[in-house]
């Protein structure tokens, strides 16, 4: 599918306009980051994962974001009681396995979650999507082995058998639903030098679902803005300390015409 | 009241001199960026939880910042113990309730943790002051959706409940005490598209009432501090990832001068 | 011993060509610019904690690093798995007691993690090499009150007891092992203005032991690079925001010239 800039900016524009409430339970390496993409882009961002709590943010929420980074018992708990409750009131879930293949307890617990209710997106790099699709792939700790392309037919698998949309990131990026697919080939490769930054790809996700009920337009939409911002980002300065904070600046100052210019997908 | 920049400045100059140890129970969002402007102003800050060390630690330090935002069970044991102790030792706390009012559980811990033991400051956008004196706000996640005016009456039946001085955060920002109040309309829209400014605003009342036996006007003098780095943040540039290192270098360079020439309170 | 900035520079180009995987459990106010500056200088850096997965973490790991700052009883438990899994597969340990001798737990936990399996290299600052080595010292939050010199001792009957590299950070950074010992005077006092520099240096240390098997060479190294890329960000600008960004930068630009020029060690 071609993107349309034009409607990209539509749903930026939503974000801005209407600062959805992202509920995240996420990694502790990437919540700062992610808070301040998601306010730099106009959404409302919080980090909530206690038992006793998340179930009542999920129904104040617009979306739920479940990120598995830095992996733990009690953190697990309260994404499966989230990513319940999101289901049963049909709002947005996107789900980033975080080094899935890596160990065992990460493979059962991305299943566990999985098998618990199905999310509307996945979204991770090469090898995480196939590991979770059960191929096997090698995963070296959290950073891809494989380029984008091997995952594409891990991508199709999962998606059909948890009829969700999936999104493979990588120099190309893959965004695959049952009955579509879109390649966006934005983005620099100094982003793969800062931590998080997949991260903050799965959260801005969660953004765009939040305004758009068409979650393959969301998912593509958000990886879009992602790459874009990210490039103009590393085109300013080509260091990762530098990209960090120009990321943000770029998503918050981002105009239609950026991405009329540079999009490719 | 009116505010005075030499009692300010005097102040920072005792922060500078002294590097008070704060102790801060935080939330994970904001860890870094509170530990960072503590050192920016010149205190020495320590992060430390766990119950089997926070009453040790509590009379090793200066004062003591607690904050809900990523609310768990283990962190509210570590909380309370620590409230106690300060108070026991007669030590500063200043109690930031991110997010009450958004679930029952963050309603529960915080009237815990206020009648185990009272803060000296509380501080928290007008929403949050509003839902923790028993008002019907409407709370939206963790920002406001009141102007902080919209707080003053909880705010002082808060401050009278408690004996405490109460800071509503907002384009103003009002600081209550029994017998006084001070408004101050330092800072800049930006600061709220960086997360966790509010959280750094306690973390610097912290530092400001471990060398202020006043907490009145340590409080005062923290928001000044607050809003005019703000501002020369955003003024040296207006976008959000900036916004976040500018801020910090503002907290470092600050001068008299600034305080002279930007005071609005 | 005399550093020889060739041989810095060969451990750092084999960090930028084998990209080790370097697993992380460390505290939360610094687990983003930890990750960050592993990144910077070319390794893989992943942050992985609780025990039903480090034991399966540490066998795919280069090297472990271990950090007790936000320490928590839950934490404790999966660094003492890990590091007798490392100890048993002859993997690197690279130990950072922060804020040992502010609280009992905090000594009480370093004692228990040395005696289960000695690490490879120990980094602290004076004061905590000092309390490791029951000594008397004064310890105040988690900033040292005493210049690097004061520790020599300590370090060296540290070195002694558990047969490993010991770093004394400070103006000078101390090297030591049993019968060697080397002197780095690189470095910026505004480091000390950034939080969780002293975290870096450890995980920095974690990446050169992955890649350099004479632990004393690898630890120096560490410390060098680390002392030169903070004075050449703090020449760029000098004011903490900035510093934690140039330093990142300075890491992912670094040359053999800047070795070549700066070294003081």
């Amino acid at each position: 599918m071609q993107l349309q800039p034009e409607k990209i900016w539509r749903d930026v524009q939503a974000i801005r306009s209407s600062a959805p409430l992202i509920h995240n339970i996420t990694n502790f390496v990437v919540m700062n980051n992610t808070a301040n993409a998601l306010l730099a882009i106009g959404a409302s961002p919080a980090m909530v994962h206690a038992v006793e709590e998340v179930e009542e943010f999920v129904s104040i929420s617009s979306a739920l974001v479940v990120n598995i980074g830095t992996l733990d018992k009690n953190f697990v708990a309260g994404m499966e009681l989230a990513m319940r409750k999101a289901r049963e009131l049909n709002k947005p879930v996107v789900f980033d396995p975080v080094g899935v293949g890596a160990t065992t307890f990460r493979n059962q617990v991305s299943s566990q979650l999985l098998n618990a209710a199905a999310p509307s997106v996945i979204r991770g790099n090469a090898s995480e999507i196939m590991a979770l699709a059960g191929l096997n792939a090698q995963t070296k700790g959290v950073d891809s082995t494989q380029g984008s392309e091997a995952a594409l037919h891990a991508a199709q698998s999962l998606s059909a058998h948890y009829q969700c949309v999936v999104v493979v990131s990588g120099a190309t990026d893959y965004v695959i639903a049952q009955d579509q697919q879109a390649a966006i080939a934005n983005g620099h490769a100094l982003m793969t030098k800062v931590t998080g930054m997949g991260c903050t790809a799965t959260a801005l996700i969660g953004a765009f679902t939040a305004i758009n009920p068409d979650y393959f337009e969301a998912a593509s939409h958000a990886m879009a803005v992602m790459g874009i911002a990210g490039e103009m980002a590393a085109e300013k300065q080509a260091a990762p300390g530098s990209l960090q904070l120009n990321f943000l600046d770029a998503l918050y100052l981002l105009k239609e015409s950026d991405l009329k210019q540079r999009l490719k997908g």
